[in-house]
């Protein structure tokens, strides 16, 4: 590795923005403000253009770079992509990511306090979307002072909302990369999403919402989160990484028991319990519905007419063991935005690693978002008026 | 369809073999003795000859063919390929179906009662493996005066228990018919079975295994049942079928809701709660954990060791939308029987509906099927001694 890559942006603070405004969602409910968590690396430039927005994933949060404290053991969710020197160069850039409305690491969800009842929303938070999750991400850049964004980054459910910023937000989106994503998220995803719902709601301490974070359906969320964990990897990369190797204590001892017996269980309950450390299962059900419920197609009545707005230039990339957002998904949203008059380059990596590969290490991938972000812009001209 | 195709066995009767020595399983529990619960279609022919066992699946059981009564809505499991002219033709062959040793549909398995305590077995039950199946249903075709099987045909799990047959009994098995299989359960399949375990387990219902039938789990294996169903389809199919469909009452009201609201999620709830009202949760551990436990080559050293004592022809079946035992493992069991010096073809069909493509209506595969049983068996000779 170059030593310009081992760049990190350091100790990092996260800060809060509040919106003290009446905020309508999609669905007609109202809040009366909101609070989104974020942070930000390297700095905004005097004519306040070199931002880029990092949106994050279903499980993921405002945290993608540096550590908070001296002590910590993991540095941000994208630490190998964002920092000094790197793909996504803080040197050069000013590098936003904030909590989605509707997490739960910090800004307003279904966990916060409902300031009329001062107990947590639960269920009477309002249904979120990503268009409202984008649109409240564009009331912090207002805050922030940014007046263009360079790029909007976003993998997953970040790509997801990546894709909406260029379509609402066309003038202020330069550059649109989206990985590991869909324009429309299909039966077996909702499928997924379905069952990991059911194992948190017909837990009985979900008790329709009203729980305390102390207690909750910590059961449900713990096996919707072992099951989804799986759709985030291959069966090459589990094989590989796990294989059929036992623990130590049922390879010396009992290999007849329902106990963890292989690796990969032990890997996966860890995955599940550390998870509900961090996640409200509301929160869960709220940001799988928003997934559910993205299909720009259906949304503008045909995928081009979806991209019709965009001015950036776009850059879609795939992988392909990627089953849960497979590679034909992510190519479909580049054909669409060419089939729509637009600049769009699709980019298929072959790893084996499922659809957190757009998380991992790879040359590749870095190479690619580094010369998406410095290609020159040439704004399109709509010449059909 | 050629009328040949469209014959019925008719009504069919299950009966119940007892075996009433001491069975020794291959964890060195022990059994008092045991039932399994069968069907057969056609006659035994003079000389004991055309038997036809056919191996069923995780949650299938013995009743593959035919009506119980002239009511029933549905027919058996593989009515498709077994009838009176069908690619297993029972005009001419005795076709045997077992309920597996473990299992819940009236074979002894974990909801059985335990002549000591009078209490069901729950997980006082012995492990069963694949090769505990394989002895149990050996002593069923000893019973029925077979002497040689024509055939022994799986998919799924069945095909794990068809390969151990000609293992176990090479002498007594002339033909081994393996679908959407594998000889090693993967990291990947380990990880879907422990997830539907644990939400068994982590079911307060469960009771450590100790429940009446009407109470038990039956939250937890709904959820089980609904993750593992999406295992045995494909995203292409689950588009084709249900996209992104909504419920009536969906489609007109409250697009905002988690309540049921695409027909991907009622389907999946009908899936879980039909299955709960037909199968033991304490089975389907004991069941899944048998399916971890399959590693042939492991077992014997090697898979080509494992395969060594074959007699049998062969012919696996992949389907290439399979995802739980893809194209390549099926692929790998017919190279090593062809490394092992065996006779072995490999047939892969293209299909978009996943596991369960064993199962569904191709003429494509009853034309495999037919051929394979009409192929003459040179014994093999082995010159090596």
């Amino acid at each position: 590795m170059l030593p310009a890559e081992s760049g990190s942006v350091g100790l990092v603070v996260p800060r809060d923005f509040t919106y003290d405004q009446s905020f309508s969602f999609k669905s007609g409910q109202t809040l009366p403000g909101f609070t989104l968590r974020f942070e930000t690396y390297g700095e905004l430039n005097e004519t306040c253009d070199n931002a880029i927005l990092i949106c994050h994933a279903l499980s993921g949060d405002h945290h993608c770079a540096g550590r908070h404290t001296p002590e910590d053991r993991k540095s941000g969710w994208w630490d190998n992509l964002i920092g000094p020197g790197k793909a996504v160069d803080t040197n050069r850039f000013f590098v936003i990511c904030s909590n989605c409305l509707g997490g739960c690491s910090g800004s307003t969800g279904p966990s916060s306090t409902n300031p009329t009842t001062e107990q947590p929303y639960g269920t009477q938070f309002p249904f979120v979307t990503i268009h409202d999750m984008v649109r409240a991400q564009k009331l912090l850049m207002d805050h922030l002072g940014v007046r263009t964004l360079h790029a909007v980054i976003g993998g997953s459910m970040g790509g997801m909302q990546a894709m909406l910023w260029a379509i609402l937000y066309p003038s202020f989106v330069r550059r649109l990369l989206a990985m590991a994503t869909t324009a429309r998220e299909g039966a077996q995803a909702i499928a997924f999403n379905e069952v990991g719902r059911q194992a948190i709601m017909q837990d009985p301490a979900w008790n329709k919402g009203d729980y305390t974070q102390e207690g909750g359906p910590r059961v449900g969320l713990a096996i919707a989160r072992m099951m989804a964990h799986i759709t985030y990897l291959s069966d090459a990369s589990m094989d590989r990484k796990f294989g059929r190797r036992k623990k130590a204590q049922a390879a010396n001892g009992d290999a007849y028991t329902f106990d963890m017996q292989f690796e990969v269980e032990s890997y996966l309950r860890y995955q599940g319990e550390s998870f509900i450390n961090r996640f409200d299962a509301n929160s869960y059900l709220y940001i799988t519905r928003a997934l559910d419920q993205f299909d720009l197609g259906h949304a503008y009545g045909s995928l081009e007419a979806a991209f019709a707005p965009v001015k950036a230039e776009t850059l879609v990339v795939g992988f392909t063991s990627d089953w849960l957002f497979p590679p034909e998904q992510n190519r479909n949203i580049a054909l669409a935005l060419l089939r729509a008059g637009k600049s769009a380059s699709y980019a298929e990596l072959s790893t084996d690693l499922g659809h957190d590969s757009f998380l991992l290490e790879s040359e590749e991938l870095y190479a690619l978002v580094r010369g998406f972000l410095e290609r020159t812009h040439e704004p399109i001209v709509d010449f059909s008026i």
